[in-house]
């Protein structure tokens, strides 16, 4: 179990971490904040550096960002999730952030999680996209190896030659981790599957399969994303999807 | 929807078809039998010809098997699904089975899918190891391109490099076909993972993902199996799994 | 090795099998014919029964395809290699190809692969787009143990998650199938990336890592070819390729 | 091109760096160092700071290891390429290393890609196990847009099905890039198939299909490596090996 103020992962209870891919503008995240608080949502995630294949796409508001989803977040009683890119950038999402998370291309970068091994607060560690389910676990035995035992997985799928999905989400993460860690295991069917009409279906398998958790992208306006829009959901998706996760995780004996 | 008797796939009522991999005698087909009756099955699956990677493998009881798994399930009320390798086969097919099943490694197998487009019984199109799903889409074309329309498309997990699992269950597969395509899709969790314990969270999963459908391996005593045992769930097993998937089936609005 | 007439397959010859990807006309099969028996070649392939992932594609002539193939090629004393797609076609196949080719779609054909065993002319086997090296070897296991021993595999390509190039061409499969199989091993660069420019690199690459033999598409008019244009070398290129393969071939101690 | 005092990569000789893939103790490296030096090697590899899955596995000797190598290396001509975990070792790197190498699962490190854009000197990028070929040269957009264009990239393996190797060497990267771009490109056989045995015939290959250079593993005494012994050569086989590339070279109209 990993705790985050009031908010226990790896318990009875399904935590739903929402919000925008990336955080553009006070405008954005407010509004993003203002529908997920509304959906009861009490974990906030919003990236503000952000990895991107091309250096010629947009890379994050930076630390401004991270100010903008601290303030819109905290201020409505929600926690932050947001990745770190590397080591040297710790102590700033100290002060910003209640997890940190380690995306998928830094899973075995492993400077950054030796780093993230001394630190007392939360991580949420990403499964690279060729990463296997061993090779998960053994990135997270570099943070725990250090001290810091608050590490929840992410399974957000990984490479394969199937094309109609942007990646090929594998839920069977879920039972193969739950034998062989005491970890918790969340899932993010937003990168796992790239595409809007996909995130659904794909959470609600989550929650029946164990997941402890649900990532969902939601964005005010997905049309004008600046990046990955095609997997956000719209506001009114998401208050939709929280009322069927909650009939699907009662369905299971947990709650929402 | 496709037909078989007055069971109907693709309508509201999840179809549970199971049964044990292989038919091996007498005894194990009725005993496989009773208990999936029992459970409330309408579909009973086995295997009469098997493609065994090793010519050294126990290739099943052939003729003979079909004859034993037709008289357990129709005694019983039940109807059967069972692998038909070979267009030759076909006519002895029609006479013992309900619905005629394409193995993963036949999905392309386009003499055989010509041939099963000229006949006038259910056919269920397991997708290829390595197959997209546009190409099962358009290997049930094949089928219907002869005016056979009673297909029923089957994701049973693709290969990847992760080795915990047999092979990764697509489950996003489901949603991607129900945008694509009319035809109904199930499920089979017991080839797409391998592994005995992952069988009940991926059926629950598949079901909470919208599938139509769910194939599942039960076995009377797994552990002799002379095929696939390690994936077989016991009858009681199969007995508690009916139970969960009634729950999820009723938390996404179907029956069971 | 495997004898076809005067040429040996797994011997210190490396041996060209070339011709079109599919025979569309008399005079397009005449043409190749004269091409690749000009550049040298004493094995010619093309197909006659062609299998397609969409039913609405170009299925191939069938058997007046065989027999305009059997002509072109004998009548320049040349061999033929051609596609077999069932196994009712082995006894036509049998009256005109020197050599039974079994497609990546049908590695694991059992029936196919069972009756091949009971003739006694060579056969060629082409790796499945997602079969390990293993399931190779032991696909040719199926044919051998019916007696026939005249077994050719060929690397042609796997299913990878790069879109660059139509499959990766595996050119370790040629070292580690020779530390476990006696048998001779082909490499068909020409499905292998699906894109002329990309064959001669690795045709050279095949035969410096030891393959046995190359398979090459070459097409009298690609732009215009039914199937698999983009893929196919005009004449002119296939006669340069062959100076550098003999070059290469020189280079570890073997002629072309 | 790319310039290491006089030695070019991109042109028309064909450059080998070799050396053990880890520093372990003064006699160690001073031993490989001669036996490559003695081959005619002027590029020497080794690593100090070593990426490994597990923590408890060694790490490597780090900056101290870094100091031998490079007083190995120099003491005889040679050029130091070691790899570059981080960007804060970036200063310490450029003390004792020629080429400053970006691992495969740093590929998409972005922040470590920025700052290596600002150094000016050689770069050698490793393709990640699961990266396509357009990442990774976008991978080598993030350094050059910084204003270093001395990048070399290099192919190593990616991950697929296939367990007989430990990656699969996808040696179409070599003529893809070169259409694409005009940066050269080597490749790694050693870690592309984790293999002793398979290293020469894919060495070979790799010249043969327009490889710039050629990375190779080398170790006095591989039984005892603390790292990745299986795939290292010893002297004596590496010696071998360059004459053999040296022929294949020569047929594809290059020096060694």
């Amino acid at each position: 179990m990993v705790a985050i103020g009031d908010v226990r992962v790896g318990e009875n209870r399904v935590v739903i971490m929402a919000g925008p891919c990336t955080v553009e503008s006070r405008e954005q995240v407010e509004s993003a904040a203002a529908a997920v608080h509304k959906a009861g949502v009490k974990i906030m995630r919003g990236g503000a550096f952000k990895p991107r294949t091309s250096p010629h796409s947009f890379q994050g508001m930076g630390e401004d960002g991270l100010k903008l989803l601290h303030h819109a977040a905290s201020q409505r009683g929600m926690y932050v999730v947001s990745e770190v890119m590397d080591h040297t950038q710790i102590p700033m999402f100290l002060e910003y952030a209640d997890i940190l998370q380690v995306g998928a291309r830094n899973m075995q970068n492993f400077n950054l999680l030796k780093e993230l091994g001394k630190i007392r607060k939360p991580v949420l560690l990403k499964r690279g996209m060729s990463a296997t389910i061993e090779e998960l676990l053994l990135a997270a035995e570099y943070i725990m190896t250090g001290g810091n035992h608050q590490v929840i997985l992410c399974e957000r799928g990984i490479r394969t030659f199937e094309s109609a999905t942007r990646n090929t989400l594998d839920l069977s993460a879920i039972p193969v981790v739950k034998k062989l860690s005491h970890l918790p295991i969340v899932v993010d069917p937003s990168h796992g599957t790239g595409r809007r009409d996909k995130v659904p279906p794909m959470a609600r398998a989550a929650v029946a399969a164990g997941a402890d958790g649900v990532l969902i992208e939601v964005h005010p306006d997905p049309d004008k994303a600046l990046c990955d829009g095609a997997q956000s959901l719209l506001p009114e998706q998401f208050e939709c999807l929280m009322k069927e996760l909650q009939l699907i995780a009662s369905a299971v004996g947990r709650t929402l």
